[in-house]
């Protein structure tokens, strides 16, 4: 095992109706005013943007309405959401949606407490405060909820980035899977497709050893295909809506990666230019991009396929455990081709370059230059 | 599942040489002076003690010793504790040893901001505060140094009970596998019985399904078994030491119960009576205890049983499971009779006397009699 630092100090609270703990826990907290922050129609369709904010006034926390967060949120709304959040002097952040609007809202919780622009943090400046971040979670899939990341697309230069901070931790999490149970069985597909990239990033390009993660890793990936298969057949199942939501959340939280040392995130760098100049789902783009670049990296790679094509299908040899995760993609409703998307096989070049930036940025560049991007790119045609 | 909360704010800080940081993490955090909280010989006699104290002396962090904690602590030690650092109007605690030492420091930083004595909060009066809690861990087996638990003997009253409050997780935990490798076989073995002990629990006293908790707890028994089979060939085997350490800690972070609903700890409760009456270690009162209240209790619920004898052992039948966990046991050098632990068929009454009295305080009576508890008992002679 190699050395790691774990601290993951976000508060989970699951279960039914959980939402409503939300003004007891900002008035609790000592926190006055916030800027609640969600999508667009579907929190206000379920009613559950009015239940949240009638929670609040019922407890005394004011709060000022930053809707009309996009999936794949943008960095042109991302401001408008800081200079209303620094206008408006709000005590914290809180998130009502997916992982789009938590993202989103992390970012605006950075951006709230700084000088200048929001984007230099997704470019390598060091964060140095953030307002206090609540959320309440209506898709399962990105793990948003705990852990200190965020992803916003800046839509001038095409570049979907990220940061990574302690300071953007959620102090609370709420998770009802009751309020999941709407996602509409696409979304719910891509979300499956998420918690799976999650996991095998690590999995796969960490060193040989670490048998523990490799069992938790394993133990996700069965859970979430387990209960995915459910929710296509029973969107209203609560268990197998409540397994697959506790079980993204700890798919990147980072307890799986812990101590297995160096590892990187290709598949999401490759996909963050896809759904950067696309516009479609991330979790739509992992599965197009994942088995392209299973079948590239275990030619080099191949014994930790060999036991995933045991443990998770019980099939044998690395293109048979590929073969059957992309079989089961197809199942689903995922695309797994790039044509699947609509995208050409003529768009290669101009993909690998836009992932190419997000390499060198990551520091990945030495095994991912544009012309090994476009190899994994051809495999998904 | 049911629902939950997860709150684990303990930072982790995990590797060779990590002890080297305990310094200058004080010193960030603020505090000047600690109660350094040890044991007896093996921490002086490693020199581990001598390097934290330097450690400490070259950042400006003063300490007041003391040492002295032992196998199974004890209250009145544990008031000394709490005199101490009361008379000494320290910041912090820093416990330096293994899991006896850190839930002695617990106890302490609890008595220390208390008016009374501190007994009386084991025996169920709340815990309004503690003073921060740091630790470096020396022998992997209790999860103490990542979870808000303490077990303190009462030797006056042979009670051996628990505090669990939130303000008893340490802020941070240092865990260098290095440390652990001087661990004697016998107390290699204890840790390992105790860390599958740990997880067992409420894999079998829960409600049946969540499959990812059932998967969580097979990864860790699984990873407990064969680094144990390691170290005790190769007690030096920094990995062994290193996946047994870290799987030690996620077995009683609060981690694999999530979502499970009530589930009981009636073994560490029966073996907390043998702890308490004979001294024995917790680790080796548990292997007594454990097959003994599996043989008991799998008659009424077979499934889960049978489940684990399968997945853990390969076998068929609830049975054939235990048997193995037993001859595992037996292996590795623990106690599975009362009488490999020199205590005689004719104490059962007396032992069973003590338990219930635990029983009652945990709220587990109903089922836990007396009675029942000395006809679990009969099955470990």
């Amino acid at each position: 095992m190699y050395d790691f630092e774990f601290h993951n100090p976000t508060r989970i609270i699951f279960g039914r109706g959980k939402e409503e703990s939300i003004g007891p826990l900002l008035k609790d907290a000592g926190l006055a005013k916030v800027l609640l922050v969600y999508g667009s129609q579907s929190v206000k369709k379920s009613g559950l943007l009015d239940r949240v904010k009638d929670n609040l006034g019922r407890r005394g926390v004011s709060y000022v309405e930053f809707g009309g967060v996009v999936s794949n949120p943008v960095l042109s709304h991302t401001r408008k959401g800081v200079e209303l959040a620094k206008a408006e002097k709000v005590d914290a952040v809180l998130a009502v949606g997916g992982g789009s609007v938590l993202d989103e809202a992390k970012a605006i919780a950075v951006g709230a407490l700084a000088e200048g622009d929001i984007w230099q943090f997704f470019t390598g400046k060091e964060i140095r405060a953030a307002l206090p971040i609540y959320t309440i979670l209506t898709l399962a899939a990105t793990g948003s909820e705990m852990n200190g990341n965020s992803v916003v697309t800046n839509e001038e230069t095409r570049q979907k980035y990220n940061i990574a901070s302690p300071l953007v931790y959620p102090k609370v999490s709420i998770l009802n899977p009751q309020l999941t149970c709407t996602v509409p069985a696409d979304y719910s597909t891509y979300g499956a497709v998420d918690a799976i990239a999650h996991v095998i990033e690590a999995y796969f390009t960490k060193k040989p050893g670490t048998r523990l993660q490799d069992r938790l890793v394993e133990s996700i990936i069965k859970t979430v295909i387990a209960s995915h298969n459910v929710i296509l057949k029973e969107p209203d199942n609560y268990e197998a809506r409540a397994e697959f939501m506790w079980t993204a959340t700890l798919a990147l939280n980072g307890l799986t990666p812990t101590g297995v040392g160096d590892c990187s995130f290709p598949n999401h760098m490759i996909e963050h230019s896809l759904s950067a100049l696309y516009n479609i789902a991330h979790g739509a783009g992992l599965a197009i991009v994942m088995p392209a670049w299973m079948r590239w990296y275990s030619r080099q790679h191949p014994a930790q396929f060999e036991r995933f094509a045991d443990r998770i299908f019980g099939v044998q040899g690395a293109e048979a455990g590929i073969a059957a995760l992309e079989k089961w993609f197809q199942e689903i409703g995922a695309p797994i081709r790039l044509q699947d998307a609509g995208i050409g096989a003529d768009d290669i070049e101009m993909i690998a370059d836009n992932a190419a930036g997000l390499a060198k940025l990551w520091g990945i560049d030495a095994v991912y230059s544009k012309g090994v991007i476009a190899d994994v790119l051809r495999l998904a045609t």
